[in-house]
């Protein structure tokens, strides 16, 4: 068996599937796989380069039901499935009859990221990182993060049995604590906000050796992880793509990739070609990509965050300029929508499709909405949108919203003079 | 196309798929298919009794990923994924490494329920009560809880458009309230504990038409959700039974209906026939089917619940005996242990597969590590352990453990003078 040398390590061969190299989206120029995620020549964004092989709806359809389905078209190898690891992905696309009909939507699904193993999308990201990390034989798995993501490496590490270390803001509430504490007794607490923490991961990052930070130096393995996003969407759908999607947006990758997804399914005719309009949803507390669409600009001016959807809370977007493109493209949109209509959001899904989403899940919806009352989206055209976590760990948002319809004595008595029935 | 008349309904053919019959648990005695629980002769429990077809192997992996690829073993209509409905099960089977590591189990597996819909077992038996109230023509989609069930009930009956009653008791805790209340209008607070609420549902399903309290009046059909559990262990061991199997006890319900997957699984010549033991798992502080495990007696005394494992805090079990018979029969056991243990079992599951537990199945893990302490669980054969409901339920039982390891300034130079790495 061969070996590759890349980056001064030595990797087995197949390590990263059909991946090839690392191209940079900015300028083209393309690097061996290793350890990085900027390039050398402009420091654009790298992503990964690959070399598909043919392979059939039935190939995939013989697979697990999980994200290994898809392992043929991952940075990951062959064999992923034999390393422990959380099986995340395969989750719900719902018919969502009762959503569709309250917005005046003919035709609309939800695809429910909420039953993921740690609750959110983070955990089909973190599956591609954990391959990373372990064929680049880092001996800790890190991130900063104030939520989902710290959830999804510090459980994802305990099972691959590879030291994690998580960075959090000093001031997060307990139960957010302790939902990543649960799984590591590497849980650092920082004195700082989140963009402090952030930067510290990078210096770490930078001055560690065989530390894997999920997020900044195995970014581009992690990100494609969303891709099987779109991959889902399309099969769940009997291999097809729909003709309009909502997608929320944070760093904008997970939109990005979704589009992805869709072109590559395209490319190796797993799905027919038509056109699909993307549109990206944000907390009008933080809408720099938002404001950007609407201005008709292509810059995209960095905020300071002040929304209750902490999970899209990234003031400066490193994606933000690729969604514009995408979203423009295809005829889609970005918009933004208020706390309050956040909350109106996950309270509407809730009551609607029996499903308990988190705050950006709530924007999600909303933003939904709105594009419908604006007429921004067709509403005879089949839409799915997409719900990225879950309501427990945002219980705060809807707290003062929803609560007993009454208090009554223990007897039938009391029950018949409530009055409710 | 004929129409069947059953307990004063007309009833669609085929509304409750293969089913022929309720059948009294005690006595035998059989009566039409409606909304009944008790049997008219005797009082016993009534059962579903099915025709069932010839099925293969092959016809149920065709099926899509949720209890529905099992239908055709179900009291539920061939159509049944037409309807708006939560699609849960087919959750993950795990091979656990690290906890049979840990525990010094050889081949291992945690059934991991917790990435349900409405995060527990709870979805699968609820969606099986749903149908059986559609099918009935009910109203009303009801129940008494603390928590798992009234989560289930309330997101069910919301995406099925069926008016939802929870009653629950009126000093629960405000988070658990939410995580009902955001599906329902109609959360109604009783003054009272649980066997308060629970003898009121009891009392309304005797005197009101057209409500179906899930565990109550149509507590057969729901009863038989539980089945799916089994079928799904067996098949994804490969159409293999385990040796061992590890299961919760709160009415004792799941674990029968596993028992008796496992039996209608050997019977349809699914898998091939072996032994296998059943072990049952309690807290301590409600063990009144352990209690009388070891004391060789036939009976259950009530107990009044003081445990922190709340969702087995049911004092007076009602398949409490058929427990000990399958326990007893198959070589088995039941086993309890302290709050303490139970919390420890939570840790221990997270810190070794990344999976966050709620009390219940901090029970069953420790109750697993207490089996091989105590030379009952054969360490040598394929186990099997089910996890039913998810950590963010029931966070304050570990919030006291489980923490930062540190906390640093935002700086390298702080990072490193840590001394954590």
């Amino acid at each position: 068996m061969s070996i590759v040398e890349s980056a001064g390590q030595v990797l087995r061969e197949g390590a990263f599937g059909h991946a090839t190299g690392l191209a940079c989206r900015e300028c083209g120029h393309e690097i061996p796989l290793g350890p990085n995620y900027a390039c050398p020549e402009c420091f654009g964004p790298l992503e990964i380069a690959y070399d598909f092989p043919a392979i059939t709806r039935e190939e995939i359809e013989a697979g697990p039901a999980n994200i290994w389905r898809y392992k043929a078209l991952l940075p990951v190898p062959s064999d992923i499935e034999q390393s422990p690891n959380m099986e995340p992905g395969y989750t719900r696309l719902l018919k969502a009859h009762n959503l569709g009909r309250e917005l005046g939507i003919d035709n609309l699904w939800v695809k429910d990221d909420s039953t993921n193993p740690t609750n959110s999308f983070k955990d089909r990201v973190v599956a591609c990182a954990l391959s990373a990390a372990t064929e680049f034989h880092s001996k800790v798995f890190a991130c900063p993060s104030t939520g989902n993501l710290a959830n999804a490496v510090a459980a994802a590490g305990a099972r691959a049995g590879i030291k994690t270390v998580v960075f959090i803001p000093a001031n997060l509430e307990t139960p957010k604590k302790v939902n990543s504490a649960i799984f590591t007794d590497s849980l650092i607490a920082v004195n700082g906000n989140y963009d402090d923490v952030n930067k510290l991961a990078s210096e770490i990052a930078g001055e560690e050796d065989g530390w894997a930070f999920v997020n900044v130096n195995v970014r581009p393995y992690y990100a494609e992880g969303s891709k099987t996003l779109g991959y889902e969407i399309a099969e769940q759908l009997g291999w097809r793509l729909p003709d309009q999607i909502v997608i929320p947006v944070a760093s904008g990758s997970q939109l990005t990739k979704v589009h992805k997804a869709f072109q590559e399914l395209i490319k190796l005719g797993l799905v027919e070609e038509k056109p699909y309009r993307v549109f990206g949803a944000q907390a009008t507390g933080c809408s720099p990509v938002s404001v950007a669409y609407k201005a008709g600009v292509d810059a995209i001016r960095p905020v300071k965050p002040d929304t209750i959807a902490k999970s899209l809370a990234i003031g400066n977007p490193a994606d933000g300029i690729y969604v514009l493109d995408i979203c423009r493209e295809t005829g889609g949109a970005v918009e933004d929508i208020t706390d309050d209509e956040v909350r109106a959001g996950i309270v509407l899904l809730a009551r609607t499709e029996g499903i308990f989403t988190e705050t950006a899940g709530g924007t999600t919806v909303g933003v939904l909405k709105k594009l419908v009352e604006t007429g921004q989206l067709d509403t005879s055209l089949e839409t799915v949108v997409i719900n990225t976590g879950h309501g427990l760990k945002t219980l705060d948002a809807v707290t003062e919203l929803v609560g007993a319809a009454a208090t009554i004595d223990p007897s039938y008595d009391a029950f018949r003079a409530s009055g409710l029935v």
